[in-house]
């Protein structure tokens, strides 16, 4: 039997959960995990249930269709995925490296759940990577005479390909207002500073200059407002005096691959659901 | 309103959030909060809800007659407490305070939802300690003679005083098999090793023989096997070359209390639940 | 035979470390530890030795007087302490006690090399506590007008009671810059944030707003301005979305405690150098 | 100017930092960052000195000529290398290859400060990825009957391409106590626990089955006692009740990923010394 992911997000009154179970039980699906948080600041219901068939193969528009009833009514925001559907993403990059050759490597041996529709980089660098790899690779170079025209080719190669979410995997360039606002909750960017410390340019130089104890990394989505986007994951590594900027770049860089990966496979599993500025995470 | 916890686990089959959700739809409770899991190993089902009536005072009583015939249709091993209910626990120490400290001014300033019946040990280091909490020290010599009546008089206090947890916060004599297998998961031990690294007597001095480059903690329920019990917690802390086993020790009191003082919370929140020889812990 | 601890920070050039071990050779001292770190950025370099003498006792006045001319050579900023040396400190708390129980523990099983002058408060809320300790209680009420008076008598405590040292253990008024001006490189603070994350008032609940997913605190020295200090100590803790404000202040308390006491630790045992606005931690 | 790297264990006594500084002053060098470190267990001394000349170029093999009456009068072993001089290593694998993506990767960006002579591997698997790095890659296979030979073949690679590393990033075959004595000190091995606990085969599914609630990962070198060798580095992840023997594996991967590359270039920057069945890092 195939397994389904039904995530939502309602305004919060009594009777959800047993609505959705009463629903699963009348469609004989079984619950193989669930869970569930009501956010007392801003009223909202958030819920993500992992489910299969009990007997008979479930088809998925059935499920959507079905389901639309429940979903009305409790004026949700809702989403029923196939547990095995891959999502297509795009992953951006520069000149630094970690965190594409780390997603590749998950990628390749079946951790991260989605196809990868191409690289896109305002630098070579990183083509012969992608060939080995097999990946379609963007050179998407970046004057600021091209910048829109830029942009444009990034919005139409993620219409082409039927990209779901892109990743700033170290791409150095911001995004303007008009590309973030058309791909909300669907770019993740990886920061490498614990936010909201250290904003902005150089932050492991910021970080050395005031002398901290621990570096950071975080990462989240994207919106207009830089490195003010919903956190949906940090990470932090311990570092001394001794360690000069290029020290506490050589130890970031482990600390953004792991935040960066445990970001896009928690968004991959349906595991994050955004709430205002903020994120669920249902690990 | 009241909030109550109910916890259960029974042999997994479909219907069973449906069934718990249903019967607190139809007494009016609302679920603050809930989380379940399924172990595949040994095919059985556990889950928590944290639940509050929704209009009018709930009854103890009542809920519980209400909710047996559902757990007698699951097979359910199933419990109902009242949110501020507070339970007896008894603390056992020996000569080594810090855990005993630290639990006491959690204590004190309500972060341990307990009652404190009492602190029992072989020494009498800590009675001015427990005296300037106003909390009843019984000082319990052992001796190869005294062992068997030192345990009676431990069993005898558990009974007089309703104790439904004892904690051993360093106490550092083995209880017998007979003591264990009447309290089974209600006495939590701190081991001061990362568990089963270092079992049995100066697991610092192993540590530091063995040359490791992180020391551990463990909180266990006590079994009728050393240090084999359900591990409900661990924690650890870096160390190097240049730590002695003295320094070891130190490093470890931290880590130590750390360990048992979430154990100890978790079990009062009825957040642990014990699945065989492990433990489910719904944080 | 004794122990003394030399500390020093000079501006770097060659043969600094020869004619400190040579200095010590010369008066048949032992190397037990040693450390040393030459910051490229100020040029400044920066030496802690754990050292004994060999045979014979040695008068730590004498060593000074010798150890004088070295100092000189290389315009050092120097100190020889004894080991066993315990400097007097006071511990200012106002109504959140955590840190101020932690360290009394620490100091009662003898893990903090200090004596307690006192304890300063603006509330009467730890009295017994210090009672039972034994330490004397000073309470120093603030008020708007009072605040002038009220500093006058800290330093006064200071100057009789020969405090090398003043520890705020979630001490809430904020000091003038006139009494940090006196007492430089003297105040540790433990700031309830991961700093410069969330300065000012109620870091908790900033960092509730921002949906972080760590929190930490900071212990740092005092300076007049405030939470610019140079950082002793960090540490962090994971939290997630379910956390609210009161949540993270629980979770708090237990890495406030670390990070204060092992600046406290670090400091009495001459392993922190201040480097301009940031210290060197010689672990 | 060049640097160097001094390292050197002894008996301890007095002097010999004294004797090591006083060479250095004689041979015009700066020391740029020392440690040091004497065993009370084992009365053994261990320094590590980062030196470069102050004003004329040093020529390592004077410099080695002329230290070799320091080490002798101490009974020294010791060891002087360029800074910049780049060891050569082998990489053996199996079939799961994170560690030795992640090595690869590390060493493409310059932070592995080596010349990779080769990879070994009883597999095909990672065949085109050597490639795309322009590695040479042997596959040797091995059988009950092929063994000696293949063992053989590997002394063979080792000594052709004078190789002074050997990293076994998840090679599944347990070396012959012949192969592990003629390179002590020269093989690194990651095994997929926090040692000592779950020695042996499968330790995720060991750790599964006990209930931990970290799991861990251990770099060490290897001798002809299976997983006793000295410990270089652990690290650890926290797991839950909810990770199945494959989701440990999965978290397990980053950790033994992270545990071995600093294991490996702390070796390769000369700051591991054995001491014993020990290290001694400078880190």
């Amino acid at each position: 039997m195939d397994g389904f992911i039904l995530t939502l997000s309602c305004p919060d009154r009594v009777g959800i959960v047993h609505a959705v179970t009463g629903f699963l039980a009348e469609h004989d699906c079984n619950i193989l995990d669930s869970q569930q948080f009501g956010d007392r600041d801003t009223g909202r219901f958030f819920m993500r249930v992992h489910l299969e068939s009990n007997n008979r193969p479930l088809d998925l528009d059935d499920l959507r269709a079905a389901f639309a009833r429940v979903g009305e009514s409790f004026s949700m925001d809702w989403h029923i995925d196939g547990e095995a559907a891959r999502a297509r993403i795009i992953i951006m990059v520069s000149q630094q490296g970690h965190c594409l050759n780390d997603l590749l490597y998950r990628w390749r041996i079946g951790s991260l759940p989605a196809d990868i529709a191409g690289i896109i980089s305002n630098h070579r660098d990183f083509e012969s990577l992608a060939n080995s790899y097999e990946i379609p690779y963007y050179y998407v170079p970046i004057t600021p005479q091209s910048r829109d025209d830029a942009e444009q080719r990034l919005l139409d190669i993620v219409a082409e390909n039927h990209v779901e979410l892109v990743i700033l995997a170290r791409y150095m360039q911001i995004l303007s207002a008009r590309v973030c606002e058309q791909l909300p909750g669907r770019i993740i960017n990886i920061h490498h500073s614990f936010l909201p410390s250290f904003k902005g340019a150089k932050p492991y130089h910021q970080a050395h200059d005031r002398g901290v104890k621990l570096i950071g990394a975080t990462a989240h989505y994207v919106t207009a407002n830089l490195d003010e986007g919903p956190i949906i994951e940090q990470e932090v590594a311990r570092v001394d005096h001794g360690d000069d900027a290029p020290n506490l770049t050589s130890i970031g860089r482990d600390v953004e691959c792991l935040a960066l990966a445990r970001a896009v496979r928690w968004h991959l599993e349906h595991r994050v659901l955004v709430d205002g500025h903020k994120t669920i995470v249902f690990r």
